[in-house]
């Protein structure tokens, strides 16, 4: 990875044959910005990871219905209404989504992805998406991206992307991604958009392989407020303008193409959480010592979401009892009295009982904007990461 | 029920051979009450039912071990400190509050049960427990329950108490009973404290039967956070006063008897649903057309703990999008297209879809102090209810 960190910057650089643009079409009030498109000049293969939720956004079954069998050629992205709960009638208003982008851009109509974000339950307004739509095509240009990170945002308070830069077959490639988070996080899919672009040439198989893997240790990994979403949506496209040789698990660069979309990922994922809504405090859940790998996530997710620990992370004071009643109530096992809480590098809590340390030590350590909550359950060889955030009154005002 | 209503008061009226008291000992600041002793002149047949945290605090250990087997004479509670995560030297401490109560009252040690709530992770200060219990003996009284009810208390910001007189035996009985909740409040107990005294005669194995079941109806269906604590417990003592028949299921008055419990535990477990940290408002989630039974808890569960549908409720838009995103990541079978939601009388979603109620109608709903959300799945006839109440900016001040 330490070669990787040289050459991830935080702005994003478009890579070959893409563009995008960002555009405010009137879905959102006091014309902020709020539909999105990126346009890949060539076919580009396409990967996607979705949310769990079983009520499924219109967006998310159409992408997922395309993303095994078409080459894409765009992804158009509005926010400020979620095309959720709306039926058979949502289902073509996303169709039409994808229909309108395509008869701008000259390109097939099953060909364009679509993802919404905002508002359950209530129809997009098709007059406002459609003139937006025919505004925003003739618009994405080269340097549109950091406009479309802008359109995909709601409750963000900052635009988040990066850029990756790294070599393929000896030639120079870029990998860049833009992302939306906020509220409605949970691991295994959160509200949350992202969209990554490469111009390598990649097999579809070895791009999902790819794309499942990063997901599972980044955007999985993190929670604002434990509910999932019925819109979280990733997609990846690739489209091969590097001219490289198909990248695949035996390719000689394959190494260095997972870590830059690992090295994406946690980026835009850290990202999500430390924006969190209301969020004040990043706060990493380092979880040794369980049973197995699925006590370890149970444990570490239980910490992670439970309302007491993260209002008491919002104040100074290291309420670690909190921590072991979540452990306590979690689904894992745990032995009370084996149960060590390091506070960064200091205990808190050693074999279930009060540690020695100062309590002005521990707080010092709260009161940092970035910090690590280490737990070992001492049962077993499990291990889990989860990122999670502070809940403040700011995150409840926003969501009332 | 209704026969039972007439004779449930919001007072606390102690049945025969009951006396309690309730004084500041000093472990909460401003002179605040924070020790309470409830005591039976008879030996009274003792029933329990206790947190299913893994990491019980070593009050809970204590009771788990003497409710099968002792007859009770006391109960000493202390508030401002759970005497959790206190390991052996926190066990030894519990033991000691049962010792020095026992000698004050001159009744066997393991006839004295013990119960702290508070914060967890600090060893009681023994000597301030010592002096107090000793204060407090000599203060009980027949009058004395309500300052015992206001000692338990922690953020609770009213006391909670009721009394239901019934016959048995053609001979007047009574049930008194007095809880605290507030925070760390999830179905399958909370942190939560009730005690419940009758002066009825009843065998060991009924009145277990009788408070299990009157708790899976009431305590266990209420949620404020979804925090499970290491504290919670509801015991229950009966000292025979009355002289009835020993009370069982085969007893004429059995049914009156229970109906009592019932009423008890309900009207406590609303009390601390609607003086949830910070709530204003008590949430009602009737849970119908479930596959089965299970399904139809997870379900109404994943609603009641909703973060995002318990910060909507606070506001006053009707966000039945939420409700509709928790529904679908629960772990019960939902189809989307079936899901009908009401709140009260009005529907806000029909087949997963905004119903034509004017926005107003529901938002009016929304603002009133009690409502209830009615959600049928259309999959099955599994039903559940659970309580709950929304998440304010004030929960977040009160825990950070």
């Amino acid at each position: 990875m330490s070669k990787l960190k040289n050459v991830l910057t935080e702005d994003i650089v478009l890579p070959k044959g893409f563009k995008a643009c960002g555009i405010a079409a009137g879905l959102k009030k006091k014309n902020r910005k709020d539909l999105a498109l990126i346009y890949s000049e060539a076919p580009a293969v396409m990967a996607g990871t979705f949310t769990t939720n079983q009520v499924k956004a219109a967006t998310v079954k159409l992408c997922r219905k395309r993303i095994k069998t078409q080459s894409g050629r765009a992804i158009v992205i509005n926010s400020g209404n979620a095309n959720a709960c709306t039926g058979a009638a949502g289902m073509l208003d996303a169709e039409r989504m994808a229909q309108i982008t395509a008869e701008g851009l000259g390109v097939k109509e099953n060909s364009v992805f679509v993802c919404s974000t905002g508002r359950i339950g209530v129809r997009l307004p098709m007059d406002v998406i459609e003139k937006g739509i025919r505004t925003a095509v003739p618009r994405v240009s080269r340097e549109g991206g950091t406009d479309a990170a802008e359109a995909i945002m709601t409750t963000d308070t900052k635009i988040k992307h990066c850029t990756v830069r790294f070599q393929v077959d000896g030639k120079p490639a870029v990998l860049a991604a833009m992302a939306k988070g906020a509220g409605m996080i949970e691991p295994n899919m959160a509200t949350m958009l992202a969209f990554l672009m490469t111009d390598v040439a990649i097999e579809q198989d070895s791009l999902q392989e790819c794309l499942s893997g990063a997901v599972e240790q980044s955007f999985n990994r993190i929670t604002v407020d434990g509910d999932r979403s019925t819109n979280d949506t990733v997609l990846f496209m690739a489209n091969g303008q590097v001219g490289n040789k198909p990248l695949r698990r035996s390719h000689s660069d394959w190494e260095a193409f997972t870590h830059a979309v690992h090295a994406v990922t946690m980026n835009l994922a850290l990202k999500m959480v430390a924006d969190g809504e209301g969020a004040t405090k990043l706060v990493t859940i380092k979880l040794q010592g369980a049973r197995n790998s699925t006590d370890a996530d149970l444990a570490a997710r239980a910490v992670a979401n439970s309302l007491l620990v993260k209002t008491s992370w919002a104040g100074d004071y290291p309420n670690w009892g909190r921590i072991m009643d979540a452990l306590g109530y979690s689904k894992a096992r745990v032995d009370e009295e084996r149960v060590d809480i390091h506070y960064d590098d200091l205990p808190a809590a050693l074999n279930g009982l009060a540690a020695p340390t100062p309590l002005e030590d521990l707080k010092r350590i709260q009161r940092q904007k970035a910090f690590t909550i280490s737990i070992n359950l001492h049962l077993g060889a499990g291990e889990a990461v989860v990122y999670s955030c502070d809940c403040t009154e700011e995150y409840v005002r926003i969501n009332m």
